[in-house]
């Protein structure tokens, strides 16, 4: 199965399931295509922990070396954005770039798991796109302005259970309906059993957290007017708009 | 006023003023020195926005240059512990350091807020401990494994209106009543009113979401069993155990 949330046509937010723009909420069909319809991010995540560098190509076309370790970082509550939003971003910066990600979202609250129980905290899978302001990413030790400002985490369109997504996943993302980056679950450095390992030796995971599993190759800038599509087989296709600030 | 939150016999939350370890409540007066009721964290933030070398003489004790901005880090809320609970160093480390702290909690929602008018999104002040794993933080971009993990923010005991803290308020840490650190709100590098201007031009700051303003010189390693006080002129003493983990 695959789970939404939508803010219905009276102003309440429902969750149902997931088929192909149509979520199915208490027995009541519901067109996400609909003006009247929105469709929200999946999961209410209490923090999103972010990989970086989790794909060796991406870690090479940004000059930097493969970790010994995953390397972490936080998006706070306010980067959510919905799926079919429009993102603003942060103004007078040279650089946004788009990261398309795979991302898994927590089940159950999960603290010092280790690395072979890992997935029965996963309660499925989602798209996400891990916005990025490079002129601040660069300046700063913590990506906070670079990586944690408002809309920086566009998330969904739903969460996918994990039977509907293979171990060589495919993702991709496409600008304006141009390929950008294109890869699969079968390039990751660490796995996640082994991020859930790593994670939940220090923070506990709470049920909707999400983790965004790195990038691939392909990261390049976003402009005023982009309209982006994260897709993560299995998934489906988050998509969403970008304004500049 | 003072405002504070506990668990009351009956297991329910409630909050209420806080006037030197007695909680008042819906008109019912209960002393948080009795057992059993506990004093929880007086905010559930959303976030915590942390602050790096904003006291001059604490950059210099680490060797690290005076910024330019503010340094910015993040603490999810995995990471708030109560008043008067025992916090679990993470295991294996080899230096764990308390770091005395102002914190300033949000009113309301913040965003682009200018610095003249930023006094009226603080609902008041806290002590904070910014619980430090050097052993991660020295090896990461990113202080997550060194200033995330559970636990790493004690806050409390109250939050105490603007009023009651004066501009140059006294901020002092104590280990099993031995001062480490001590230093005042005049030693800000980046004053309350530049860091929400700074924050909010990047993050949406939420009702009860919590900044801490940085710690002076004086940090130092914590070990299993120590008492830790942290004080701030008008608001109260925040007391925590620490055990190895």
């Amino acid at each position: 199965m695959r789970h939404a949330r939508i803010r219905d046509p009276a102003g309440t937010v429902r969750s149902g399931s997931y088929d192909d723009g149509v979520v199915t909420a208490a027995g009541e069909a519901f067109d996400t295509a609909r003006d009247d319809v929105d469709l929200l991010a999946p999961c209410e995540p209490s923090k999103i922990v972010c990989v970086g560098r989790n794909y060796a190509d991406h870690a090479e076309e940004l000059g930097n070396e493969v970790p010994d370790r995953p390397l972490l970082f936080l998006k706070p509550p306010n980067a959510v954005a919905d799926p079919q939003s429009t993102v603003t971003l942060p103004a007078g910066k040279e650089r946004v770039d788009h990261e398309a990600e795979i991302a898994f979202v927590i089940g159950e609250q999960a603290r010092n798991v280790a690395a072979d129980e890992a997935m029965e905290y996963v309660t499925g899978f989602t798209c996400l796109n891990d916005v990025s302001n490079r002129d601040d990413q660069n300046r700063e030790q913590n990506w906070v302005r670079g990586k944690a400002f408002d809309g920086s985490a566009p998330i969904g369109p739903c969460v996918a259970d994990p039977e509907h997504v293979p171990d060589d996943a495919a993702v991709e993302l496409r600008v304006n309906g141009e390929t950008r980056q294109s890869s699969s679950r079968d390039f990751f450095m660490f796995s996640i059993p082994d991020l859930v390992e790593e994670i939940t030796t220090y923070l506990t995971l709470e049920p909707g957290d999400v983790v965004a599993t790195g990038t691939p190759a392909g990261v390049a800038p976003l402009s005023d007017g982009d309209r982006v599509e994260v897709e993560v087989e299995g998934v489906g296709v988050l998509e969403h708009d970008v304004r500049q600030g």
